[in-house]
């Protein structure tokens, strides 16, 4: 196999995204709390991550959904709290794993091109690539949003295929699941790579339907792949 | 010439360090101001220069100075104010060039060596290369302060060839100041490179007695150079 590009999934492949979901919407509870909310700490994270689930992750009202749960009137100066703290330390998590970089940058002295294949809000997408000072490193992103699609479409894959005028049997796509990065990967004719750093994969078992060519560790046993 | 290795100087060669330092004191003294000192902000500015020159850029009581100066009685919260604005904007401004982190990049891929070698205290230079992005761009950083000498001493940049296990010859050398950059680098043997970012370059013309093998515009003109 001779591997000419790498395509990446973002969250939970290029950074540990739920430290930062579990730290954020913690700190965002205990802010809310200080300003005024009062409440119990655990219960309410169990009733954000319910409204979380309900709403989607993108939907922008989740703390006043929160006030509502618990028959608070709307109070601005409380949900302000929970957006500042929220926002703070998700700054604070948009951190590459410490072998991403290293690792990228041993792929381009190798003269592999890279990519991203992500879902999610391109502005919000683009926001996570640029805080964790990777912009500049990949030679074509794909958001499946852009594409009115989700992983795993294998248009997505293809389209970034085509977009680096490559073969598909010359790309990997490295992500962490296997119904979105594993599943559309393999149906494009690429090789697929799960990754599953230990801290994250907490995951129950899925149905496996599809199978990933490789799992690794950690990005940095790409290097061993290619 | 067969270029194995670049080195670079930090500031004003991979961030824009005036725009930094003209930003963060305008907005330390405007926020002294706000915290209650009744000063005209050009004029504290003026004198604050003057302090910065006198007692050097890592003196860490510019500010008690600057009250001093004035003759008002030492203020903590005066001070912190101005600590903390100058601190904000400092991290707002560590971004490097919009060509820094492209070029270097692309030197990566052509299987370049990359390093630095800068004056100033290590810690504070490190915190650079970690704002800007690039703590895990370079083979090789030399901070004169850990040889207890400083630019133009050749014994630096023979340090950076020596651990970069090449020879002068295969080694270029980045940097914006003919006095530090370019002189050391000339005496070391290496190919020298004056950078000049237009906005920038406001010194008054040197007494050059030292000469740069290239002077260049923006890093991205090395590209042609190697």
């Amino acid at each position: 196999m001779k591997i000419k590009a790498v395509l990446f999934d973002i969250d939970n492949t290029l950074y540990n995204t739920k430290a930062l979901v579990v730290n954020s919407r913690r700190n965002a509870v205990k802010a809310m709390i200080e300003a005024g909310l009062d409440v119990n700490v655990e219960d309410a994270l169990k009733k954000l991550s319910e409204i979380v689930r309900k709403y989607g992750p993108n939907y922008d009202q989740h703390y006043d959904r929160l006030l509502e749960v618990y028959d608070i009137p709307s109070n601005p100066r409380i949900i302000a709290a929970g957006i500042i703290a929220y926002h703070t330390t998700k700054v604070a998590y948009l951190v590459p794993y410490s072998d991403t970089t290293p690792t990228l940058l041993k792929l381009v002295s190798r003269n592999i091109k890279l990519g991203v294949v992500t879902d999610g809000i391109p502005a919000k997408q683009w926001e996570k690539l640029i805080r964790l000072g990777l912009q500049h490193f990949f030679d074509v992103v794909i958001i499946s949003e852009e594409y009115n699609t989700q992983k795993p479409d294998e248009k997505l894959f293809k389209e970034a295929v085509k977009k680096l005028s490559l073969k598909p049997s010359e790309v990997m796509m490295v992500g962490d699941r296997v119904d979105k990065d594993i599943s559309g990967a393999n149906k494009a004719g690429l090789t697929s790579v799960q990754v599953l750093y230990p801290e994250v994969d907490e995951k129950p078992p899925e149905k496996k339907l599809e199978y990933p060519d490789y799992v690794i560790g950690r990005l940095s046993e790409l290097l061993d792949l290619i």
